[in-house]
């Protein structure tokens, strides 16, 4: 990782740093990311000069969330274009450095976008990087936006779903600042009820293989305050049955056009149990994660990642490092099914809230509809 | 632990170190244990002098598992006799070291009862000592003998349910010789298809949070030859939802009187799922799991663990010590919820494969009249 090196953050409080910056000279042009593979144990920034360092922290998890990949894609075309590298191969590069978070792409074909048309309206090489930049300071700035107007519209729909308030939400995976321009999707909603004084409790699925529950959710958890408790994935079933939980709220990678959700991998058996035990499976994502080019579930490519990430487990202070760096848990050749999301269908989701609003109950006319109504907005 | 001391097992053979055997002098009279925090990593014996010992290997699950937890109670109480330690208070300490499963407090009983019966024919102590001994070995040789039963039957109902053959099986935790006196239960029907020649494949739950299956099914099912795949417990879903499970294979802890299924956490998740998907899911446990005292799933009490357990990442080689001896993943504070077990209603239970035959559908009436028959059979 040659233009990626570590840069220690701890002269900052933890809340003052945030998951993506862009840093002008003298210090930059850089884009400086938090390492959230270090979380919570300390908190690293890395520092990116170029799109393949940043392609490299995309790809090891340092920088992750459907939202904040997005963000980080764009800056990257900026990057590559301001330090006049090959805009086009940085965003090939970047866009295929994950497959299925589709904002990733999304965000990169949006810089790129910008840039190109710059140049065709005879802008020079500087005028070109600075309109790639622009846009992806454009698409910081109204993905927390996004976030502010998802949590304010998933806390109506919470209230309207749980009329009795002191709601007991249980999450997956990792939402909330740390994967956004804002406070993040489903978190973001989360935080909302916490604020409004309506959050019981905040159930936090720890999210094997990576932990990004016990490392990532809980650490957001405890900066806000909320009344949270961590869980086993395995253990989600007895809350249910217990009658603990009142709403299931993730967010997602990728949406189809027929609804279908791809998400952190335990997702779908979350929506399983939901459905079974009547609970409101909610999904909170901006309208960007709905991909009206893959039509259904089936068509959603699930990222398939190294076995070594279950076979052995890795944890920030680990100093004894197996093949994949971590602690081998399983016998020697142990093969692994490792994929990265599952897909749920629609008809085990409650509703999808986004910033444009709530669709409920979940159909390809309804999603159709609220993207149609995202890009008049987008486009006034 | 001052009468509990390690003892390398490194001359052995992996297959040749039993989960516990019982020694005699000039070496004993000692209990001794195959240490099964360690595996896979290394594997180390223990050696209990004294029921004490014993009672803090069952709680820190050096020796785990519903049948041998059985069988190391009735070893307990005849190592107290033996000894001439307080027999009644060795009992007593030995049937309250864990609470949910209740093969252990049977085995104490079993024990116990021929300790009590020797002393009232008139025994002196070293006679008494010796009938809690027989009590013992005998249970152990029945469990041996039972698991080859449970296997066969398991192995027909599979044939039946499966007729295609080349069975999937999803397993969760560990249920083969390292919990019993012989080839285990749920693991025991899946090795018996493996030599069939019809288990095409053994999906392995890695059963957070102290990962039984990747540490210990994984090395079960390693050393049998058997062609298997470790995944994270969430990973599961993705499997039933893409067709590639064809039944779940699981032990129990407890069978309450209306058969409902205390199992390792993570267990009513799978039941829920395999439901969902129309998969068999079927239980298999020797009759003495199955508790005609405990009347239905709400009167099974769930054993809670320390938070550590999912607060911390404990392997067996780590050199990283947190408060529990592992590796904090978690923010400092994190409160956990963290029960051992959960428990499956009747209803989500296909069958019930035990040593006297297979419960299907599983009723109070069919299941009293399995352990009526039991009975008769113990009896002869």
């Amino acid at each position: 990782m040659a233009d990626q090196y570590a840069h220690s953050g701890e002269d900052k409080r933890p809340t003052e740093t945030p998951a993506i910056r862009w840093e002008e000279p003298p210090e930059g042009p850089v884009l400086v990311l938090l390492d959230q593979t270090r979380l919570p144990a300390e908190e690293m920034e890395l520092v990116c000069t170029d799109a393949s360092a940043l392609v490299e922290a995309i790809r090891s998890l340092a920088v992750r969330g459907a939202p904040l990949l997005g963000i980080a894609g764009a800056y990257g075309v900026a990057l590559a274009a301001v330090r006049g590298f090959d805009v086009d191969e940085a965003a090939a590069a970047l866009a295929g450095a994950r497959p299925t978070a589709v904002n990733l792409a999304v965000g990169v074909r949006r810089a790129l976008g910008a840039y190109r048309a710059a140049l065709a309206e005879g802008g020079d090489g500087r005028r070109a990087a600075e309109a790639a930049l622009a846009a992806a300071r454009a698409l910081h700035r109204e993905d927390a936006e996004a976030s502010a107007r998802m949590a304010g519209h998933g806390l109506a729909l919470l209230d309207e779903l749980l009329p009795a308030g002191g709601h007991r939400v249980l999450t997956h995976c990792n939402t909330g600042a740390l994967v956004s321009g804002g406070e993040g999707t489903a978190f973001a909603v989360a935080l909302a009820a916490h604020r409004a004084g309506r959050l019981r409790r905040l159930w936090v699925d720890e999210t094997r293989p990576l932990l990004q529950g016990a490392r990532l959710t809980a650490y957001e958890a405890a900066r806000s305050g909320m009344a949270y408790t961590l869980l086993t994935d395995n253990a989600a079933g007895s809350l249910f049955a217990a009658g603990e939980v009142d709403a299931v709220l993730i967010g997602a990678d990728r949406i189809a056009a027929d609804g279908s959700v791809a998400n952190k991998v335990g997702s779908y058996p979350l929506a399983v149990l939901a459905r079974y035990h009547h609970v409101p499976f909610i999904v909170v994502a901006p309208v960007t994660t709905v991909d009206p080019d893959t039509p259904d579930g089936a068509s959603i490519e699930v990222e398939q990642r190294a076995g070594h990430e279950v076979t052995e487990i890795t944890a920030p202070q680990a100093s004894v490092a197996g093949a994949g760096g971590g602690i081998a848990v399983a016998p020697l050749g142990t093969q692994a099914y490792n994929p990265a999301f599952d897909v749920t269908p629609p008809e085990l989701v409650t509703a999808i809230v986004t910033e444009e609003g709530v669709v409920s109950p979940v159909t390809s006319e309804a999603l159709a509809e609220l993207c149609a109504r995202a890009r008049r907005t987008t486009a006034r």
